[in-house]
């Protein structure tokens, strides 16, 4: 039915925060079995496992680490909050050096308490990335700036759309900030097949399209509106316009699934995996 | 200190979902108390009281209804379903002229259940208001499309930026169709201040902004997103800002307070209008 299906299930990436509930030897072994031959990895397991370590589990798996998150959270206005978020930041950049992936997910952080300037938040986002992508550029890293939802504009992140996450990067080499394009905080705008155009460029080494994540949005929102993504198909999302937009633009790169959920973190890891990869087939492919 | 202080209390209007707990009496002797001039109405309260009674109540307590909510949900893809939102809508236009307000704030409905289709529910919204401006239009009625927060694009509203909801009302005499300035819904949005300026054209007859409404943002969000928005000053939102832009797109209509919150529902309903007085002359006058 589509040419690009084998292909691109090549490119399905994992997420490990879709399968919270298995380690990272889990996670190796369970993507190996599956077939997937990419993960998205998080920061926090990974320090806990030893970062050396889990690039060596997996490596031997086979497995390609094709993101890390997140480094971010560069707003905060005083001094000693700025280095600190700084220092932090270079951390993250050599952890995801070590672990071979050339795509650190940035997520900008939100308003500083007290704060109503979404303005002055914005820039020094601005700033910091500007001390941040040299630092990351020389070390085969990319920022990638994810835009979030507007809901999470005043707690997490104050780049809500893709046109602000591309002003802001392209003020910077493409090689050193690039933007990720995540259907759950982008689907509803109207303004976003013209944006993921922009992002793609002329393809090739301008293309800011530094990674590609799938959800799916459902309603009620839960409290906290944090951990309500959908299953691939069980929402709103048109996903194959999606993915049919990056590919238009130029984008060849992983097809990451992040989806966070409780209700799939109470199954068993190897059935959500199994269900991602059927309904990546049928929603994605 | 703020010479337009004085001239814009008397444009506050309370809508009546701020004090939910009290009836249209106590409503109208609440505001008429505490000096308030101005009362945004919903359509349930005021048809339980009777519509006839309630424009006689209140105009006998020397209110003025700034506005009537909520029309709209006119994104069913069904012919039933469209003929039935349309005569509700032609009752809610009947209801507003009732009440002696020129304004009747419509929510677009949300995506249709199964449906992923968000340009299409858009284009039926457009179809509807084709239909219903000039029965509005006759009527002394002009529709005030209201683009709601992006986290009710699924279930509520596929209008979610003041850019598309002028989009779509600037295909009808402005006459017909305006828009709702809600800081609780755009406040996030970079590109409001540009949108705002759109919305007031050369001012006077041709302005698209219908009603200008008012609330803060908080978090966490409650479950369902629905009942968590903010009292003045308690949030992340320059509601000075905000209403800065719209006096400097022409603006000199009603400023309505709108705050869903259970916290307040829970209050003697004075003590809340009290605050929300005070609160309207430190963060926004």
């Amino acid at each position: 039915m589509n040419d690009a299906a084998p292909g691109l299930l090549d490119r399905l990436s994992l997420n490990q925060q879709t399968v919270r509930q298995w380690s990272l030897p889990e996670l190796a072994d369970g993507c190996a079995r599956a077939g997937v031959r990419g993960v998205g990895l998080w920061r926090a397991p990974v320090r806990e496992y030893g970062v050396a370590a889990a690039a060596r589990l997996l490596r031997d798996a086979g497995l390609r680490v094709t993101s890390l998150c997140r480094g971010g959270f560069l707003t905060a206005p005083d001094p000693a909050g700025r280095a600190a978020a700084l220092d932090d930041n270079r951390a993250a950049v050599d952890e995801a050096a070590a672990l071979g992936t050339d795509t650190l997910v940035l997520v900008a952080g939100g308003l500083p308490p007290g704060s109503r300037d979404l303005t002055g938040a914005r820039e020094r986002v601005a700033e910091a990335l500007a001390v941040l992508g040299p630092y990351a550029g020389q070390r085969g890293v990319r920022l990638a700036l994810e835009p979030l939802h507007p809901m999470y504009a005043a707690d997490r992140c104050v780049v809500s759309t893709l046109a602000q996450a591309l002003d802001l990067a392209e003020r910077f080499p493409a090689g050193q900030v690039g933007v990720v394009v995540d259907t759950y905080h982008l689907w509803w705008d109207d303004t976003v097949g013209t944006q993921i155009a922009r992002a793609g460029g002329t393809g090739g080494a301008g293309s800011r399209i530094a990674a590609f994540q799938l959800a799916d949005w459902i309603t009620p929102l839960p409290e906290g509106a944090l951990l309500g993504r959908g299953q691939l198909g069980d929402g709103a999302v048109d996903l194959r316009w999606f993915r049919e937009r990056v590919e238009a633009a130029g984008y060849r790169g992983p097809v990451e699934v992040e989806i966070f959920h409780p209700a799939l973190w109470a199954r068993d890891g190897a059935d959500v995996l199994a269900e991602v990869v059927d309904r990546f087939r049928t929603h994605v492919a």
